[in-house]
């Protein structure tokens, strides 16, 4: 109600006003519309509602769906579904592991949950030792017979001291995306991996592992932080404890997904384009609210402000919510193959896959003087709280887009990304409504400016 | 235990290396060890468990000895307390407000929570009309006539388009600080305001508000915003709705608490003092998490930094805990004064008052040759997540100090702290231990920067 009477209120005063050549009343326009409107937040209301939206979930069918239609009602010109063949792994209802001996430990549970992509163990118990592994890289150098026939217990925590989290995550992660098969490759029956979080909590967050067509797949989970503490030190006194772990998850086959994509056409340029977006697909844990409902209402906010201010880009903006970024990144594969195949004019593309907090800055992926003229926009995105513009990574989606001037990473704050990341903590109370809105006026912003001037 | 592990992994790295002159490996350090120790949030679960800590509770109390105690356990040199007379306001056990007629509200509650320093009605219920206010400044021109008897109800929104929050705060705010006085000057037999928050909920966040030598004090409380909407939308279809409030709350006059005050003797020129501190003081709705305990956690976790990293400064670093930063700043005013009479020189002055959030920069009320000289220290801030140094405001309590180079404060991000400001909201579960820690790092470095360099 607020928000209603705001929007009221303000009406009045922004339809009035023409932008046409006042950058500045403009940017002013867009900030406080987002804030005030936070279209975003009530999109991702709506997305968290539908359900788990993993590849190969009925929610990953429905939220296509749903995108599509909301696309529609905000005025793209052209809303578009594009298949993408993509994974169907299914967690299925049973994930359980107890250390059922020595007999002291009595059943206690730890708190687990499958790796995407796991095989499982068929709903049947699965009994071995254990062997913990500190660092993802010393099981190169450990003699197969200390692995064969147990369970390879990864527990690299996750390193507090680095301020950058996506990199404290890169290097960790390593033992969850490739460690599973390092460990079956010397004859590991499964593979225990320590959550890759910043928290100290004793949720699972999980997330892809690796497959390879030579090695044999071992059921592999994420352990609460908590437990693997615990079972660390369990391991220290009782070194031949053993666990029993059950999983029903499986591999079943593929499925159909599509890349969600609105569109409103350049005035000028039409056939220049600029992609914004963000992947539909998210974990079944939680509600994937910041990984990346954030980044797909974020996208679609901005074809709304656009809309709603009565903005008519030069170059054609086009929304892209892309399937299956979790897994094997078909959709961004199938996005980028697409471009080529039709030859079409690629100008930037802005994935926003960080989460929806607080702004900070935006790295490119381009030339320098690409960069440099970016850097130029500057004080156009201050008034969002955009405090940088500067060379470094994208996203995993966009990167897939060769041909094109600039790779664009919206960059939110990170400092509490990865205690939500991949878990059940990942929930729509934990996105703030003006720190979402403020990651949706940055981007529209950064857009608007690539679509005026190009690059 | 986490913590423990990096600790212990990190011990041997630090204390192996000399610092001296290597103002790079020092910055790293402190970032390092904040993050990892996270001191800061140990202290702040301490004391969120002391209970309510507002002026004349026992809270208050028990949190100047725990203070004491804590600055001494961490190294300081020096602590004492330094008596305050402060007010005593007592919220008491009732606070009701209910629309008693017409009769189809049916005796609908409202959200209430009384305004520190306002008069109650002696717990017998007080019953009236009320009159809307939408905006502050109306009253003035309002005749006499409307609101003599009656109840006024100031019900200007936060408003959202801003996105400095804190400039969106003291343009809302004075409906709360000012507003109830104007009311009785006007007849008026009591205030309600609705609740000066970012945030769509229904919880009162409270405050001070002001009392006039010569109006008469009239009942004065803050409203939820979901049910100041209620009311606005109620008063349109029965202008002539009745309220009846009933507060326990009352004026008892002084008490005494104290400006806890710890000190690390500077060792070149130990007569210039560096200041850094918040406000211990906090509303009894939710723990005072952010406002102020964040800011104390963290000046107190910078003591603990330089005698953990044994950094011996060069100037004196006074941590000090002011009291009574929310009703009359009795506290700051004493601080303030006990460094006049004793010919103190004051360098510089750090306050903390803005929430335990990520780091964005610092504020500082200083000439222009100053300010430059501090933004020379960027580079050895940005790894702790500092943006930027810029002219401006520095805090409630350090403003108090007129003899010194600069006054500064510390500007985390600001989007979230209008959500839980004042209110049952405000709980440690809303502070993350990552960014509070990084702003403990900040105003470390900073310290040290000033310490070493002077101003």
């Amino acid at each position: 109600l607020i928000k209603i009477f705001l929007l009221l209120f303000l009406a009045g005063q922004i339809f009035a006003q023409d932008f046409h050549g006042n950058k500045e009343l403009l940017t002013k326009a867009i900030v406080e519309k987002a804030l005030t409107t936070q279209t975003d937040y009530r999109l991702l209301e709506e997305l968290c509602a539908i359900g788990p939206r993993l590849s190969g979930y009925p929610g990953a069918q429905k939220a296509c769906r749903w995108a599509a239609d909301k696309l529609r009602e905000m005025g793209c010109d052209t809303v578009w579904l594009d298949p993408v063949t993509v994974p169907d792994w299914q967690r299925g209802n049973i994930e359980e592991a107890e250390i059922t001996a020595p007999s002291k430990y009595a059943n206690r549970t730890l708190q687990i949950g499958a790796l995407g992509r796991s095989t499982g163990t068929g709903g049947k118990p699965l009994t071995a030792g254990v062997v913990e592994v500190d660092s993802f890289n010393r099981i190169d150098k450990m003699d197969p017979a200390l692995i064969s026939g147990k369970f390879v217990f990864f527990n690299e925590p996750f390193d507090q001291r680095m301020i950058r989290t996506f990199a404290a995550y890169s290097k960790a992660v390593i033992q969850r995306t490739k460690g599973p098969v390092d460990a079956s490759r010397k004859g590991a029956v499964g593979a225990l991996v320590r959550s890759v979080t910043s928290r100290d909590d004793n949720v699972p967050h999980v997330g892809v592992t690796r497959l390879d067509s030579v090695v044999k797949p071992v059921p592999a989970v994420a352990v609460g932080v908590q437990d693997a503490e615990f079972l660390s030190r369990a391991l220290k006194t009782d070194p031949d404890l053993k666990i029993t772990l059950t999983l029903s998850c499986a591999n079943m086959g593929t499925s159909v997904s599509y890349n969600v994509v609105g569109e409103i056409r350049g005035s000028t340029f039409p056939e220049e384009i600029i992609t914004i977006g963000g992947h539909l697909d998210a974990w079944d844990k939680g509600q994937g609210a910041h990984d990346d409902g954030a980044g797909c209402v974020q996208a679609m906010a901005v074809m709304g402000l656009f809309k709603k201010l009565h903005i008519v880009p030069d170059r054609t903006i086009r929304c892209v919510l892309f399937a299956d970024e979790e897994q094997k990144q078909n959709g961004a594969e199938k996005y980028a193959a697409r471009a080529d195949s039709l030859h079409e004019h690629h100008v930037a593309a802005i994935e926003s896959d960080r989460g929806g907090f607080t702004p900070r800055g935006f790295e490119v992926d381009a030339d320098s003087t690409v960069i440099e003229m970016m850097q130029s926009f500057l004080p156009d995105l201050q008034p969002a709280g955009i405090e940088w513009i500067r060379k470094g990574g994208s996203g995993a989606d966009v990167s897939y887009l060769k041909h094109i001037k600039a790779r664009i990473g919206y960059f939110p704050d990170d400092q509490r990304y990865f205690d939500y990341h991949h878990s059940d903590n990942d929930t729509i109370d934990k996105v703030n409504p003006r720190e979402l809105a403020l990651g949706t006026a940055s981007i529209a912003i950064l857009t608007e400016l690539i679509s005026k001037n190009g690059l």
